[in-house]
C-alpha cells in the first residue's frame, strides 16, 4: 500500500544538486564539504550547502544569484560524464512509456555507453527491480559505473562486459530490452530468447537503413505490433517581446522502434 | 538492494491484456473467466486465457491470429474510458523525465479528468509513493477511479473532489505538481505553497496565450529555469514498397511548460 | 523596360474565379453567362458576374455572403480535375525557387499527371517561355490539357504522349527539368542529355528508397550540388480563444531532390 | 503564343555564376575579365570564363575541381549583400504560390531591406511587370538597388524611400502586396487602399503576437480567407553510410500570413 512519507527537503552529503545561474550556466554537482564552484558570473562558496534545503538561493562573490535545484531525470542523463553520444530524454521518455517498465521491472540494456540510459532505467525500476547492462568495451563500463554510482542507483544495476550477440544474455524472462547498438538487427534473436512473451523490445538508430533492417529482423523473429516513430522537440521562447520557437536547434536524433514478442505457436 | 525476482509470465485474473489483431483492431481487456470478444475478423474465445502466458497466439473462429500482449504504459493511458481529452504519452514521457519523479515520490496531479495521467504517475511512484489527484467535477472522479482501479494502482492514489484554486491543496512538500487545467496560471500560487523548494511543476496547454500567462505567473511566484517545448511525434511507415512518414496525423496536442521552485530569500 | 499597365479589375468571360463562402465552401469556377452555383448555405446566382470587379460580395438566397476572389497559383493547382495525386504548392514553391526558372524559360515536365504542375510552370514561364510536358498515359494528357486550357496557359505548353525513358526527349538545352515519376533514377541519363550545363533538375518522391536511388543516379550522371529536403507546412489557427497549430493534418507528401548538371570535361 | 527560343548557354559579361567547390565553398560572382577567386582549396583563375558554357568544370591551382553553375532564384536571394535578415526561399516560394503573381504583375513590396525579396519578385513579374519597393531607411535602398541591379532586374523595380504608413502608397490597383515590416498591422489600411479587390496581401513575422495583431487588422479592414502557416524545411542527408535528416539546423524563421481583399458592399 502506498505508505509514502514526506521526505525532508534537506541537502545531504552525496546528494546531486543542479546549481543554476542561468540557461548557459548550470552545473550538476555532488554535495560535499568545502565545495567551491566558479563561473564568469562569480565564485560560489558551497561549503555550507549540506543542511540547506533544495531551492536555496545563494549569491556569487560578484553578487549574482544562483539556485540549488533538484535535478530531473533528464538532468541526470544530460550531465553524465560522456564517452559516447547519449539517448535524448525526449526519446527515452517516449520509449519508456511505450514499454511496461515500472518499479520492480527487470530490464536488459544493451549498449551501456555512458550509462545515461542505464541510470534512468535503474531509477524507474527501483527499489526492487534490476537493470542488466551489457557493453563490450570495458573502458565504457568503468565510466558508466561511475555515472550510475553518482546518481545513486548502483544497487539496481548489474554490468556485463560482453560482446552480444557473440555471447548470450545471462537473463531469461526480462520485462523489456532497450537496444542502443549500431546493428540492432544482430541482437534480435538473442533478445527474443531473453524477453518475456508479450513484452517489449525498443531500439533506436539515426539512419533509415538501420531501422529498416531492424524491423525486418523483428518480423522474422516473431515480433508484432512493430511501430517506428521519431520525436521532435521544439523549444518555444516566451519573452517580453514575443513568443516564437527557437530559431536554431537539434533537428534529428534517432528513429525509435518498438515491438512486442509473440510466443511460438504450440 | 535490488532483489528483483523473475515474475511468472502467466495471465492471472484481473490482469490487463492487450488483444492485438492488427493496428486497427486492438483491445485492452481484463482477464476474467468466460471472456469472449468479437471483431470483424472473427470471434475470440478467451474463456481459458487465465493461466496462459503473455505472448500467447490465439485464433478467431474465422482463422485469423490474435496475440495476447502486455499493455505498455501508453496503452494504459490511451485505453482508459474517456470523458475528457487526455495528455498524450509522447508529452507525458517527456514531462516525466523533466521532473525528479520516481518510485516513492509524492505527486500532486491537478485536473484528474479521465485519470490517464493519474494512473501512469501512480505506476511510476509505486510501490511506496502517492499521487494526490484533484478534480472539481465529481462525475469525472468516479470514472477516473474506475480507470485507476482497473490498471491496479488505486492504492497509490488519493482523490479529492475540490475546486482548486478556490480551496487549498491538503499536502505540503510534494515532489512534483502536474497541472492539466484550462487556466494553469491560477493554480501557481497554491502549487508553489505545496511544492518542495527546488522541485518541479509541469503544465500543458493547447494555446499560446495560456502558456504565456502561465509563464508570467511562474516568474512572479518565484519559479526559475522555466522552459516551454512542444513534442511532435511522427510515425514512420516501414513497408516492403518503401520507408516514409505517415501522410496524415496529429499535428498539435499541447505546449509543455516546466519550472522549478525557488525558496524565498530569508 | 517594365512598362506595366494597370489591368482593369473586371471579371471577363472565361476568367477563373474563386467563390468563397468559408474555408469548407470554396469553388473555382469559370465565368460564363447564366452561371448558377449551389451550396448548403444557399444558392448563388452568378448570371451577372461578368463585368463585376474581383472582390465582389454577393449573397446566397439564404442571405449568406460569398466573395468573388482572384485564384492564387496554389488554387489553380489544387482545383484541377484530378486523376492523380498532385505536387503540393508548398513543395512546388520551394522547388521553383531552387531552379533558375522564370519568364522565358524552356522547361521539361516529365509525368504530366493532372497537369497541376504543368499549368503553374506555364504561368511562370509566360509570356514567351514553354513547358514541354511528357506523359505516357494518353487519358491523363486529355485531362491535363483541359486543366491547362481552363487556366489560360495552353499556348505555353506542348504535350507529348511518350514513354520516357524508352524514348528520347525532343528538346535540347532546356533551362530546367521537373521529374514526377515513380522511378526518377531511370530518367536521369536522358534528362542530363536534354538539360543545359549548370542548370537544374528537380524531382520528388514519397519514399526514402526512391530518393536514395535517384541521388545515386544523379551522382553517376555528372550532377553536382545535390540536395534533398522535405517541406512541412503547419497551419496556425488564430482564433479569439487562442492561437495554436491545427491539431490534425498532412504530415508527409514527398522528399524533394535538386541537382545541377556539370559538363563532361573536355 | 509562346515562341520561346533556345538561348545560348554561354557565360557573358555581367552574368552571375555560382562557383561551386563543395557545400561549404560556393560563391556567387559576376563574370568580368581578369577575374580571380581564391579559397583554401586553391586559387581559381576565371580570366577566360567569359565565353565558356555554364556547367564548365575548372580546376584550382591545387588540383581541386570547381563548377560554374547557374544560380537559382534561391541563390540570388541568399547571396545578396545583406544589411538585414532576409525572407527565406522556403517561405517566399510558398507565399509566391499563395498569390496570383506572375509575369506582368504589378506588386508592392513594403520593407525593402536588402532587396532579396524585391529581386525575386522582379524576376517573376518580368518582362513587363513592376515591383514597387518601399523602404524608409535610405541606406538600405542603396544596398538593395545594387543587389537588384547585379541580378539584372533593375528595370522592373521602382524604389521609394518613404515611411509607410505615415505616407501613402503611390500605386492603386496592384496585384499583390508583400509586407515585411515589424508592425504589419499598421500597413493594412493603406495596403487595402492600394490593392485590387479579390487579390492577395501576404506578410510574415517571427512572433505569434505580431501574427495575431495582423490577423485582427486584416479582419477589421475587409480581408477574408485569412490563413496563417509556417513552413519547416528539413534537409535529408543521403550518404553511403545511411539516410537521415541533418542533426542541427534552422528550426524557425517566420509565421506566414495571407489574406484576400473584399470590396466594400455598395
Amino acid at each position: 500500500m502506498g505508505d509514502s512519507e514526506v521526505s525532508e527537503n534537506i541537502i545531504k552529503p552525496r546528494d546531486l544538486i543542479l546549481i543554476y545561474l542561468d540557461v548557459k550556466r548550470q552545473f550538476l554537482i555532488q554535495a560535499t564539504a568545502n565545495l567551491k564552484l566558479s563561473s564568469d558570473l562569480g565564485n560560489m562558496d558551497l561549503g555550507d550547502i549540506i543542511g540547506k534545503p533544495f531551492g536555496y538561493v545563494g549569491e556569487t562573490h560578484l553578487g549574482n544569484e544562483f539556485y540549488c535545484l533538484k535535478p530531473s531525470s533528464a538532468d541526470l542523463m544530460f550531465k553524465v560524464k560522456r564517452k559516447t553520444t547519449i539517448v535524448y530524454p525526449k526519446d527515452l521518455g517516449y520509449l519508456l512509456l511505450e514499454t511496461a517498465v515500472g518499479p520492480g521491472s527487470r530490464v536488459i540494456d544493451i549498449g551501456t555507453g555512458s550509462g545515461a540510459l542505464t541510470l534512468v532505467l535503474a531509477k524507474f525500476v527501483a527499489p526492487d527491480g534490476m537493470v542488466f547492462s551489457y557493453e563490450r568495451r570495458e573502458e565504457f563500463i568503468d565510466n558508466a559505473k561511475k555515472n550510475v554510482e553518482r546518481a545513486g542507483y548502483i544497487k539496481n544495476v548489474k554490468f556485463y562486459c560482453r560482446d552480444v550477440p557473440q555471447e548470450e544474455f545471462s537473463e531469461k524472462e526480462v520485462d523489456a530490452i532497450f537496444v542502443d547498438v549500431p546493428e540492432p538487427w544482430g541482437i534480435v534473436p538473442k533478445a527474443s530468447a531473453a524477453l518475456k512473451g508479450g513484452y517489449h523490445l525498443v531500439s533506436w538508430s539515426p539512419n533509415v537503413e538501420q531501422v529498416k533492417r531492424t524491423v525486418e529482423a523483428l518480423k522474422v523473429h516473431n515480433f508484432t505490433r512493430i511501430k517506428v516513430s521519431e520525436i521532435v522537440e521544439r523549444e518555444i521562447l516566451v519573452r517580453q517581446q514575443g513568443v516564437r520557437p527557437r530559431e536554431r536547434g537539434i533537428t534529428h536524433t534517432a528513429y525509435l522502434v518498438k515491438a512486442q514478442k509473440v510466443n511460438t505457436k504450440h
